[in-house]
């Protein structure tokens, strides 16, 4: 198995200025499985409860994502509802229960703990290092997401998280907010004193700035004549970049590049509709034509 | 004579979270003719008034800025007082006095009637489309650049001047108003079949979208370590674009990617400092180096 990925599943409901849909498969695990499932075999852990419908498990399923690792639980799964703003940047949540994730205790199967690439979707950190401690062997590539909330009440654990793994990923948000720094580029630098030798700051529909040992990044968003629901793209961008890592194995200037740019482009994807909707409906071949023509977007011959 | 500019010259005041800045050099034609005179010989038409400081006239004439177009008439410079929110994108006008500019009939002095390459700076549609009907041979090529007040009060004029020019470069937020489309790609495609074969949308920090018969192109800004005042960027961005395609006298694929992307770098020095300060300090030698570094930070090999 070469890319484990712990985090959460959920069951959403969002709206958005254009319409609503109500109960689809959300979290930020599956959404990361998902896209990466494009380009690697996955293992996912994670939680669900009772009420976690089986058609979403299938959806899984049938991307051959190893649910060996998904514990089904008393309880119900974790819900989120959220509302977004005439902008489509923009959104409040509306509802938030936690559920049967409000005390989830990863645990990685026996098969997995010598995964080679690691995936910590936004949990808590304390989650997170828990996740890590239970690999029986260091990872090639760790990397993990994290949110407003941990920053501002788990700084000392997210912290910690930073010293053990070898790359992150936030928003522009959430980097101003972690180093009180208003420019991305500082903001990055002051992260990745912290430990990641990358980071990967995502900002939304504007693209992607990354900083790491290999130099600056830098990689616009691929355009779309229609973004119907952007809930996903941040996870999906991330589950592109580790899938394509994960399927190469090694990690290089160049492959970081490509991966960063393959995960604009299932992000992409994952705007055109609702959940994993659009995702389903594509494939590797569809993927590479749009990495082709992002590629073709952003060259310059100087 | 291979570039014309015709727009505002000012007297500014910029307030920042930072610091503050009074009665420094301002005006889009003037940011504009500084920057494209780092590549090519540039031609200004503009008015100011009795009160225009010596020394502001001095900066662009020691560029070897032709300055024989620009009137100096009865009254006082056009005056702009702005402040900018702790955000450093979002800015309020405190003040503004037109003063001599608000009866600015430009005359392009003969010299410069078949000049190969305009640009019409920010100035309401109608004083653009009188400077353009001076020109006794239709240009290579014009751009023009405009504003959310004229794409408020001055909408037929704006589409008529679309009708007929090459290119037209607009901040994110007027292409959204102009066309009632969010998305940029969809707004740039309907500007586009208003007349200009090629829409160069700004978007600040995030830098810019083109859409043009050439395919669409997506460029990154310069990322810096700190913006001290962004004030000048979107002139001095077109003036890169302008002065780059116009010392090179033709329009190409390969040559409107390299000129945006040295649109970017001059504008990203623009920031570094107040006014033309930054600008002012550096060469074409620091530019190139920048450029070089910006193609690096975009590059990817498939």
């Amino acid at each position: 198995m070469s890319l484990l990925v712990v985090g959460s599943i959920g069951i959403d409901t969002v709206e958005t200025p254009a319409a609503k849909r109500a109960n689809v498969l959300g979290g930020s695990a599956a959404y990361f499985a998902y896209a990466a499932s494009f380009f690697t075999n996955v293992a996912l852990v994670g939680v669900v409860g009772k009420d976690f419908p089986p058609e979403h498990k299938k959806l899984l399923s049938d991307r051959a994502i190893d649910l060996s690792g998904l514990e089904m639980t008393c309880g119900d799964t974790f819900r989120w509802t959220g509302r977004y703003h005439e902008n489509m940047n923009d959104r409040d949540t509306l509802v938030v229960n936690l559920n049967v994730l409000g005390t989830f205790d990863p645990k990685v199967p026996p098969a997995f703990v010598e995964t080679d690439f690691v995936f910590l979707a936004n949990s808590s950190p304390a989650v997170q290092l828990k996740t890590l401690a239970q690999m029986t062997k260091r990872p090639t590539f760790v990397a993990a997401d994290t949110m407003n909330l941990w920053i501002e009440i788990a700084r000392p654990d997210l912290d910690a998280l930073l010293s053990r793994i070898d790359a992150i990923v936030m928003n522009d948000g959430e980097a101003r907010q972690y180093t009180d720094e208003r420019e991305l580029l500082r903001a990055g630098r002051k992260i990745q004193e912290k430990g990641p030798s990358t980071v990967i700051i995502k900002k939304g529909e504007h693209g992607a700035l990354v900083i790491s040992k290999f130099g600056n990044f830098s990689i616009p968003a691929y355009p779309l004549e229609e973004v119907i629901d952007p809930t996903g793209a941040g996870d999906t961008f991330a589950g592109g970049i580790m899938g394509y890592l994960a399927a190469g194995g090694t990690i290089s200037k160049e492959a970081l590049r490509r991966a960063v740019a393959y995960g604009s482009v299932v992000a992409s994807f994952t705007c055109q509709d609702f959940s994993l909707d659009a995702l389903q409906k594509t494939n590797r071949e569809a993927i590479d034509a749009r990495y082709r023509e992002l590629l073709e977007m952003v060259r310059i011959e100087g």
